[in-house]
This record gives structure tokens, C-alpha cells and sequence, in this order.
């Protein structure tokens, strides 16, 4: 999940000075224009200490009209407070309509610190959060805007932030010795942050994830982002009042993959960052690949007496080897325990019924091995910029699928999901290569051409879905492709070390 | 929340014979239309043993085209279920579009049965709950329509039923004693199972609750609803494919108050069976009136000491006597410990934030005392029946209000819901003498007299309300006001009692 928000984005001093002015000029007009308009914009703030959070208020604070706007900060409750229901002090504070109000350390913050230091439970969490949900849901069917910023920053990025702080005779006093305490525990608030994020991006109030390392990024970010959500809210509204609420979800524009958030750095994408140089030499890799079948072949027998299943998920670019990589699986389980399941267009019998029917079928078995060769994240890659799913729903898909994926890993499944990924440049190698022989020349069609031209609208949606899919329990494994033998060996060492762990908790 | 359903509503021969044949070949003619539309039909039973579940699905067996219809229970799980997410076998049993599916014992029983029997915190449970509205949701929003009953039977009534299957030879072999051993926990039973109902009775996927003991009512009840709730949901498909969602949520006709359950005897309320001669003579009214007002001076001392805090809602007909019972308790309190907020229309300040805010505000500190003259209810009644608040709105509200109450009783707060009845000739005979007397036609309106002519639509909204929002932990009080005394006194003495149970709590 935050794994795009660790792409070290930058903004440079010129950019900024290019982009900034007339978008603080934006956003000053727009909510002045918004002071006649009858919904609330309720905008929090969570995340990371030293991503950036208060700056962003304050900064925003001097680029807006401050007549219009209220800002809250929430430490312990006061007595007044503490004496009420918990949600009694927001409900106080909340903005009347056509008003911004600026959150910050709020309703998120007690149940994530919470859980981080064990006084309750995972279900007494989740249900802290449902309450969260609830209220937000009050709100926005009411009509409020909300928009919720997580700001992060990367285990390092933070230790170093904290440290340029203290470094600092002028911040100096900044830096509390409970911020290094919290540091300590950074996985663990890792680990609730996701969760929390994960159930609470649905519907109208998703989070948007920001990186907060780089000053000019960040605010670029946020900004834009909240200036992009106030205009998408008004045509919401707009078109509601004159009924035509459906025309909003019909399906998109094919060039252009919506994206919720602005996006200043939008050719930084979790896959530009990945290293597509590497490979591994062909006596290596059959050496390495001969062993990790063994092993896995040890350890999917070790899952089946122990009933632990295994689900493994194929996505990829067109001829990025999916089926090869499969095909090396294979050998490493017994026949029996295994099957792979092909996902092509859904069958008319298939269309029947709710999109993730027909993966709720194959789930299976206590200590058997599923492996798809593409996926239910068709609904957020293909059907999403192909316009075969209105945005209504792939939106709503990624709740749909954390919570899919949730009850599969409740259920001792060990999830392993795959994206393989090619450049450009191979692809092009390998479809003309696939048109020159003979034998291969099927897999080759049409619709393979035409999706390479949406490479970048892909591109957009891969991190979007990964952004909002990969968490500590369901991870996204990003597999540098170009050289199929690194590939191969790196999905099964994936899947053998994913089952050596989820094995060690159960023989504990 | 089951007061409603213990109302030993009958339907005679006569009317059964008059209604059951046409309802059946109109829910037949429902059920081979839909074989041609886009959305399945998902029908859950749920509810207290002996009322009426497996009858009724045998019942529409044979009403409707077995071709089309699916019907599952659920007991323990198979071997091959076991071994999967426990929604798999729910998943794969979903019947596909255009057809009925009928479940019986199927996502609900598990949560609420581990609950009784104390396998589940009330976290976990409530988190089992929003696994299901999670569930219910993807199927609704995929646009199949998911229709709840919950079969009613009071304690004593589960009782003759249980006694009189055993007392005949034929159906002896159903009563085993696992259903004894069940009844013997009825109430625990009741209380997870309102719970259960007030929470996932929300959007598009409300519980209808069916009073289960006279099989003719049940049956034209749950035929009817169901054939309702079909024709409102091709409705509700049709306006959004051409567009126009939003008409179905305009205000609706002043003079029909829509009801999503079809009822075949719209005549009997829960405020019908009211017995409104109740009344105490002048001398018994003044000694316990005194009383009850020392006593709640003690026990509002004490739960000021101790923290309790105590919320009054009145509401009622107009004239019933809201403000005559508030000065009544007045007494009894501390003037700096308590305060009474008069409801009316919502300012315009009040009008820019959502309408629950302006309650928000006014919740008490700990140990205090709020008495809302006229409350949030306003949105369920007046606002409902007038068409100030759409059905969207409106039908939204019971969850919301449910939610709000909930924070406020996990606060340590006495919650007493008053609604002070009157029948229509004495509420004229009160307008009369208001007329009459000059101090006092202040407080007579046109308004007043308009209201009178939707008495019926009102009736309806309280029955409804009572319905969707008594629940164990925040209980309404129906009062018997025909007789001012009576009245005063049954407020008195329900706010009292209530201080004491939660005050006992406390103590321990």
C-alpha cells in the first residue's frame, strides 16, 4: 500500500515555481466560489509524524481565504470531551456548509495508536473502524465533501527526517523522545495504518496516499488533489440536481484512466522504479530452479497435511511470460492438490452473476494450490481502461477485493500475487518474435496491439491497484520480466518463502 | 424492535381466501417476468423457532415455478465447506439473474447463536455483522435485490407454539430438545437478535419483521412484501437506466406514507392496542407524583456522583401532553444539572450542517440530565410524512439514528424515548378547549389542525419508527396520555427505574 508512496518523487525548484502560483490561485477561487454552494469540504489529515502534515495545513492555511476555513488539531480529549461520546468533539467542530475544514490528528488517530500498542484486539480495530466508516458515510450522504490525506514517509526517509529535525537548532524542540519511540514501532503502525486505510477507502471517501519526503511534491499534490475533488464533487451534485446521476458512471473515455488524486510526477510510477536490467545466467538458473522446485514440492506437502491453501495470482503485460512462469510452478506440486484457472472474458453463464462469483468457486481446498492465470483484478486493470466497468464500480472494486482477499487469509490461505512485468521495448521483441513463428503465431491477436497503445493508461491503473491492493498481508510482488529465467526463479523463491512463513506460525 | 410483531395480528378465512389467490397469481406472473431481468432475487429467513420459516418457504415452493427458484438451509457446515471462507458456500449457492433464491439459516444464524452462547465478544459479533453488510452490499451493488424476513414470535407465544407441535402425534418429532434448551434462553436470544437486525437494516437491504404466530397473516405477509419489494426494485433499475435515479427520491404524495412492507392488517398498530383508559385519580396522582419526584431527585444526585447521564426524547401527537410531563420531572432535578431543549424547524444556521448536528450539541456532560422536547425523530416522522426529507433520507435515518443512540447508551447514558399518546377524539377535545380558552390559543395552529388530517400516515411513521429504532438498550416508551395523571406518572416512574438499573450496573 505505501509502497508508491516510497518512490523518492520530487518536484524541482522550477516546476514548482511553474505550477504552484496557479494553482494556489485555483484553489483560492474555488473556495470562494464555494461559499455559495451548499456542501461542507471536510479534508484530514493522517499519517506519518514528519510527512509534512502540519506544514501542508499551515501552507494551505496562507494560500486560502482564512474567513472560510476552520482548522482543528486533536491532542488528549479535554474534560468536555472526555466526558461525551468520542465522535462528540469532530461533530462539534465540523464545518457548516460551504466551508473547508482541515483535520488533523483526528478521528483515525486513537484507534491506530490503539492497536499499535495492543489495548485492543483486531476485531475491537475493525470495529473502531466500521464506526469511522459510518460516520463519514453520514457525512457524505449528506452531501459533505470528504477527503482524507495520508501522509507517509519510508522507515529510512522517516529516521532521517526526525534526525534533520533534531540536527536543527530551530526544530530542535520538534522532536519528543515519544517520536522515537513511535520510530521503533514504525511496522507496527505500518501494519495498523494499512488495515485501517484498506477499510476505509470505499465509496464516496477514498484516502489518497501522498508521499511526504519532498516539500514541493507533497503540497503540489495535495493541493491539486483537493482542488480535483471539489470540481468532481460539484459535477456530482450538479448532475444529481438535474438527474443525471448515471451519466457520471457511464463508462470512460478510453485515452484517459480517471485518477482520483493529481498526480505532479505522473511518469514516476511504482514499475518506472523497478530495475528491468536484471537476469541470471542460464547454468545458475537451472541449478536455482531445479532446487526451488524441490523445495516447494517439500513444503506444498508440509501445507497439505497442515491445511494451509495456497492462492497464487498472475497479472502482467501482454507476452510477459505468465504462463511461462506458471509452467515452472507446476512441477514443484502434486498434480492432485493443484489446479490453474485460466480467466478469459466472462462466459454468458459467468455474467449471471456478481464479478467475483466465479473466483469464489475455485478458492481451495484446506491445503490445496489455486493458481490464476489473470485474475479479479481484470476489474480494475482491463474492464477499468477499457470501459468495460463504469468507474462506480471499479472503485468500489478495490473494497470489494480487500475484503475478498481478507477472508481468504483469515482462512489460512498463503496469497501470493504476481505482477510481471516487461519494457515497452520487450514486448514489441517478443510480439514480433511470436509473429514470426509459425507455432506461436496464435497468441498473438489484434487486441494485444491495441492494448500496448494504452500502455500508459495501464500503467496508471497498475499503480493505482497496487497503491490500493498490496498490504503486509496480501502484498503485490512486482517481477522484473525482461529476462524470463530472473523472473521465473523469483516467483517461485515468492511462493517458497510465503509458505515457509505462513508454516512457522502454524507450527508454533 | 419485536414490539411490533407481538400485536397477535390474525388474518380471518374469509380475507385470507379474498387475498391469498390473487397475490399468488400476481407473484407467479412477478416470478416468469423476471426470468427476463438483469438482477436475482436474494430472500432470507431468519428468526425464532416455530414461526413459521420452513412453512413459509414450503408454502411459496408451491406458489411459484420451481423451475426458477433456488432454496437452501444451512446446518454445519460440509466437510468441503469447512475448509473454505465461511461465505464460500453462501457465494456458491447465490442463485443467478432472473431467478429467486430462498435461504434459510444462512449467514445470520452462526454470528448471532455464538453471540447467545457467549463464543463472541459483542466486538467480534458486531464485526461479524459488518462482514455481512460487507456481503450484502457487493450483491446489492451489483444489483440484485436482497429481501430480509425475520419470523416473530414472542416468548410466550414460542412457548404455545413449541407445546402444541409436541402435543401432536404428527409433528412431535420436530421439537427436539435442543429448541427447549433455546427457548431457555430467549431473551439472549431476542437481544443479539435485535442487535443484529439494527445493524444490518440499512441501505438497500432492510429486515422486515413478520410476526410469525397466525399463518395466514405471515403467509399474505411475506408473499405481499415480497412481491412489493420486486416491483419497487424493477422500478428503482428502470428510472436508473433512463436516468432518472433521483425522481424516486423526490417527496413523496402527502397523503401516502410509503411502506416497504406490504401488511395485510393495516389497522392494528402498536399505538391500537394501547389500552388509552388507563388513568389515576386525583388524590393516588398527587402522593406519587411527590414520591417519584424525591426519588429522582436521590437518583439523579447519585448519577451526577457516579456519572450517569440521562437523555429524554418526547414525542407525540400534538396536544398530548410533551410539555405538562417535562415540568413534571422538573422538580426532580437539579436546575444546574440538567437542561430541556425545545425541537423545532432547524434554523438556517442549523440548516448549512447535517441534521443531526444540532443534537450533537446538546448531549449532556457526564452525570447530566438533557430532555429533548420533540428530537431527532423529526426526521422519521414529521419530515417523512410532510415530504421535507426524501425516502432516500428518511429510510437512511433509522441507521443513523440507531448509530448516534448506540454511542450515546456505550457512554454511560440512560436513554428514555417517550411517546405520549392520545387518541384523535381526545386530541379534538383538547383543540377545542384550547380554542376556548384565551391563554391558551397561542399554542393552537392551522398547523396543528392540517397535521390531524394525516393522522393515519402518522400512525404508520410511529408504528415504523417503534419498529426499526425500540431496541433493548434504548427502548421506547409508548404512554398512555388519554389521562394527563396517568401519564406524568408513567414517565415518572420509567425515567426513575431507568436512572436505577443503570445506576445498579455501576455500582457493581
Amino acid at each position: 500500500m505505501f509502497d508508491t508512496a516510497e518512490l523518492d518523487r520530487k518536484v524541482s525548484k522550477h516546476d514548482y515555481a511553474e505550477k504552484a502560483p496557479p494553482l494556489r490561485q485555483e484553489l483560492l477561487e474555488t473556495q470562494i466560489q464555494l461559499t455559495k454552494e451548499p456542501f461542507p469540504v471536510i479534508v484530514l489529515f493522517g499519517g506519518v509524524d514528519g510527512a509534512g502534515k502540519s506544514e501542508t495545513i499551515n501552507l494551505l492555511h496562507e494560500w486560502l481565504d482564512p474567513r472560510w476555513l476552520i482548522a482543528r488539531a486533536y491532542g488528549e480529549p479535554t474534560e468536555e470531551a472526555a466526558q461525551r461520546p468520542a465522535f462528540w468533539r469532530y461533530w462539534r467542530d465540523l464545518p457548516p456548509k460551504g466551508r473547508i475544514g482541515f483535520f488533523l490528528s483526528a478521528w483515525y488517530s486513537d484507534p491506530i495508536l490503539n492497536r499499535v500498542q495492543n489495548a485492543t484486539t483486531e476485531a475491537e480495530f475493525d470495529e473502531s473502524l466500521d464506526q469511522i466508516l459510518t460516520f463519514e458515510k453520514a457525512l457524505a450522504d449528506d452531501g459533505a465533501l470528504v477527503v482524507k490525506f495520508w501522509m507517509h514517509l519510508g522507515r529510512e526517509a522517516q529516521h532521517r527526517r526526525l534526525k534533520q529535525l533534531e540536527d536543527d537548532p530551530l526544530t530542535q524542540w520538534r522532536v519528543k523522545e515519544k517520536d522515537w519511540e513511535n520510530w521503533e514501532r514504525y511496522d507496527d503502525f505500518a501494519d495498523a495504518a494499512e488495515r485501517a486505510i484498506s477499510k476505509t477507502s470505499r465509496g464516496p471517501s477514498p484516502w489518497h496516499i501522498v508521499e511526504g519526503a519532498d516539500e514541493r511534491y507533497r503540497t503540489l499534490s495535495v493541493a491539486g488533489t483537493l482542488l480535483e475533488r471539489i470540481r468532481r464533487h460539484r459535477k456530482v451534485l450538479e448532475a444529481k440536481a438535474i438527474g443525471e446521476a448515471e451519466a457520471l458512471s457511464a463508462p470512460v473515455d478510453v485515452d484517459r484512466v480517471p485518477e482520483l488524486s493529481y498526480n505532479p510526477t505522473p511518469e514516476v510510477t511504482i514499475l518506472s522504479q523497478l530495475d528491468m536490467s536484471l537476469a541470471i545466467p542460464k547454468p545458475e538458473y537451472n541449478e536455482r530452479l531445479e532446487k526451488l522446485q524441490g523445495r516447494l514440492d517439500q513444503l506444498s506437502r508440509e501445507a497439505r497435511d497442515r491445511g494451509v491453501s495456497t492462492v497464487c495470482v498472475f497479472e502482467g503485460w501482454d507476452a510477459a511470460g505468465k504462463g511461462g512462469a506458471i509452467r515452472r510452478i507446476i512441477p514443484g506440486l502434486d498434480a492432485r492438490l493443484s489446479q490453474v484457472i485460466p480467466i478469459q472474458k466472462p462466459s454468458s453463464e459467468e455474467n449471471k452473476y456478481h464479478y467475483l462469483w466465479r473466483f469464489w468457486r475455485h478458492i481451495p481446498l484446506a491445503g490445496r494450490v489455486t493458481i490464476f492465470d489473470r485474475s479479479w483484478y481484470g476489474r480494475v486493470l482491463v474492464e477499468r481502461v477499457e470501459g468495460f466497468a463504469t468507474e462506480v464500480e471499479w472503485m468500489r472494486a478495490y473494497a470489494e477485493i480487500n475484503d475478498f482477499e481478507d477472508q481468504l487469509i483469515h482462512n489460512q490461505t498463503v496469497l501470493c500475487k504476481f505482477w510481471m512485468n516487461i519494457t515497452k521495448e520487450e514486448q514489441e521483441k517478443r510480439f514480433e518474435r511470436r509473429q514470426s513463428l509459425a507455432h506461436k503465431q496464435w497468441k498473438l491477436t489484434e487486441e494485444d496491439w491495441r492494448n500496448r497503445e494504452k500502455w500508459d493508461a495501464y500503467e496508471a491503473a497498475v499503480n493505482e491497484m497496487v497503491e490500493r491492493s498490496s498490504t503486509h498481508r496480501a502484498r503485490w510482488t512486482l517481477v522484473e520480466a525482461n529476462d524470463k529465467r530472473y523472473a521465473r526463479i523469483k516467483v517461485l523463491e515468492t511462493i517458497c518463502s510465503g509458505l515457509e512463513d505462513a508454516l512457522e506460525n502454524v507450527r508454533d
